[in-house]
């Protein structure tokens, strides 16, 4: 099988060197003999890492995924075009195509899942999400029949790093940033990751398998986590909880009626779910089923090796139904009413300073109680003439919640509103 | 897609009601239309669970395997004998298989793959190992061209949830097998999965597809947790571990010279390892490969609803198959050379009870010298004349460690050796 590359930058440098190093074990382990013969790049003079390019490299992408003498593309360039174009053209020419591309797959997914159904070809993109973790493939084929009703995840391995730092050492938000741009776990503008943008994209790729519908990175609400301090990963650890980055793609019905709400955004998450102890910079996801159960899938969510694994693991997929002519028939991605956040019911955890005078208790809590927020428990800890006060509500209703704190910020003894986090695991009522 | 049952016990059940109530659902999620037309039983005349079965039941299996008018077999018989046979009559009569029969897999797994091969039918049985976990498919799919080095498991529900719940109330293994059986977790003659042979059966199979190998049930060491008591569990919660029935599966190179070790046995775990955190009938793999790194998929590994849901996803996988033509070439399951366990190297903690007194503790460390068998940490706890002493030893050889253990039976100051524990996780050296 002659595998045409387009863009060679990390994960394809690994790709390449992984195919070249291990074609023949690859093909004694999964029957299917991969050749990486031609490799499309931007800028041919650039220095590149791995070596035996010359003589595969090309400019010419269009030409690379229209050639006759290509059997399959892998896309490794990112963003929407020239990307989506060349996947579109490569499908066209009777080409599978193999993607590790999360902002054009939570974009554009059902239009290109459409268009590999209508050609009878293959597009797979375990690399998308998650690196190594096999998760796409598990919700696509595994899970296929299942009636999946949430998928929780840990999906971005720079925010967990960051928060799993400022757990172990007691640390601020910018000094754990820091250290994670130093190892190069993080961006130097670490703004997609750090507001939470790009585990939305991959929360709208997540849900649309779960759910089989069409659902797009701008339908996922997001909140990153530079509002995280570390006084509010002491007090998740004091009541058993951590702190995680999460996404959370959920379906509800109403009489018949369904309806998917995704949300990215800090939560609190009791120690005892298996989420709990995905630490540092690996991912996981946590999928319950109505049969099947909990499930939990977790690995190596980034990196050039892993990225390399799944899209290898795609390939000989891909290889191997291009041996096979003729398809089912695909269903279309459905379209199913989106919740608001706002009609979201959770627990949240709220954090308020306020000046440590008489009468400010008593004024807060009206504040909850005329918007039907109900407090389940509080902790107090006095700061020079101020006060910290936590709260941790009963069940409530995320619009209320909002309202809530509109209120708070309109008190004048209420200095500042801290990171809003909403509670998940143990006594979920 | 008509599917073809055989054999109608608690999976069994839980696959017709599934696909019964939920096929229009199935359809519109995975495009795959599904209908039970047939069921063989053994004994038509048995009370059953499901309504609407009449009509469907059969006790002729030959005569359901040969109809033409199914599409898709499935086998929930278990055991070798007839569930092999029928499984070979169907592939030859052009139907592809899913099963859940790990004792068979386990014993004739690559005689199945080639014929499933040679006919080009596909031979599905994700539900046989870890129930929804889709672990199958992650090994023989996504992981097909990734160099696996050792795969963890706990696959045995029954032992886990029994160190569990003897970790959790610090009660006594009988006490804990008796909550097992009377919770439905273990059979009323708990041999099979007490003494290891279903986590070997598992096991076998899990090597078999990390590694393209012939594995078979007898090729794995397996010893059970009988003799793990309540003492073993508590000094090593002390020293920061966990007690489980550890599955591995492992593969080293001498020079070019490849060979495989496979093993079950009772392991001190250290908690910060993912499997650690894996309690009560849930099942979990830990797969380390070359390129993906670390991965681990966690589930429930029994029960009727979860491994219907793994029939399922086969059942969707097999008909979307058979809607193609044509297969690419699989390649046999090769023979490596299986290393005996005398071959093992590994850290152990050796716990015996000796009569207190003077001279005792020297001629025990002469045996472990005269060995080669070097102590890394050692704990006594005296009992009234008698004292207990556990020993955490460093890397040593499996021989070597079977030899101390024969020299010190000898000495009579020695009362009792206790269960050896294999130990794994943080400082492995």
């Amino acid at each position: 099988m002659r595998i045409g590359l387009l863009g060679c930058g990390n994960v394809g440098d690994a790709l390449v060197s992984l195919i070249d190093e291990e074609a023949d074990a690859i093909a004694e382990r999964s029957g299917v003999r991969l050749l990486i013969s031609r490799i499309a790049v931007r800028d041919l003079t650039k220095p590149r890492r791995s070596q035996n390019l010359a003589g595969r490299l090309t400019d010419d992408a269009r030409g690379l995924v229209e050639d006759p003498d290509i059997d399959l593309v892998v896309e490794l360039i990112g963003g929407i075009e020239p990307a989506k174009g060349l996947i579109e053209s490569a499908l066209r020419a009777g080409k599978s195509v193999v993607s590790a591309n999360k902002e054009l797959l939570s974009t554009d997914g059902a239009t290109l899942h459409d268009l590999a159904a209508s050609v009878e070809r293959d597009l797979l993109y375990e690399a998308a999400v998650g690196g190594a973790i096999p998760l796409v493939r598990a919700l696509s084929v595994s899970l296929a029949g299942e009636r999946v009703h949430r998928v929780l995840g840990i999906v971005n391995g720079t925010t967990n790093y960051i928060l799993t730092q400022m757990s172990q050492l007691h640390g601020s938000y910018a000094t754990a940033l820091e250290e994670a741009i130093v190892k190069g776990y993080a961006e130097a503008d670490p703004t997609a990751d750090v507001e939470g943008y790009d585990a939305a994209a991959k929360t709208a790729i997540i849900a649309s398998l779960a759910f089989n519908a069409d659902v797009t990175r701008d339908d996922v609400f997001r909140c990153g986590i530079t509002e995280i301090d570390s006084a509010d990963i002491e007090f998740a650890e004091r009541r058993g909880f951590v702190v995680k980055l999460l996404s959370v793609a959920e379906r509800n019905y109403e009489g018949n009626e369904e309806s998917i709400l995704v949300r990215v955004h800090p939560a609190m998450l009791h120690r005892s779910h298996p989420l709990a102890t995905v630490n540092g910079t690996f991912n996981a996801i946590f999928v319950e089923g109505e049969h099947a159960g909990e499930l939990m899938l977790y690995g190596r969510g980034a990196g050039g090796a892993p990225t390399a694994s799944a899209v290898l693991g795609d390939l000989i997929d891909a290889a191997r139904g291009l041996a096979r002519t003729g398809t089912f028939e695909q269903p279309a991605r459905r379209h199913v009413r989106l919740e608001p956040i706002d009609r979201l019911q959770s627990r949240y955890c709220i954090t308020i300073e306020v000046a440590d005078r008489t009468g400010v208790m008593a004024s807060v809590a009206d504040v909850f109680g005329r918007h039907g927020v109900s407090i389940r428990s509080m902790e107090q800890v006095g700061l020079a003439n101020e006060a910290r006060i936590v709260f941790i509500t009963h069940l409530a209703r995320e619009s209320d919640v909002q309202a809530t704190l509109a209120g708070l910020r309109e008190l004048e003894a209420v200095k500042r509103i801290g990171g809003l986090l909403r509670v998940l695991g143990e006594d979920d009522e």
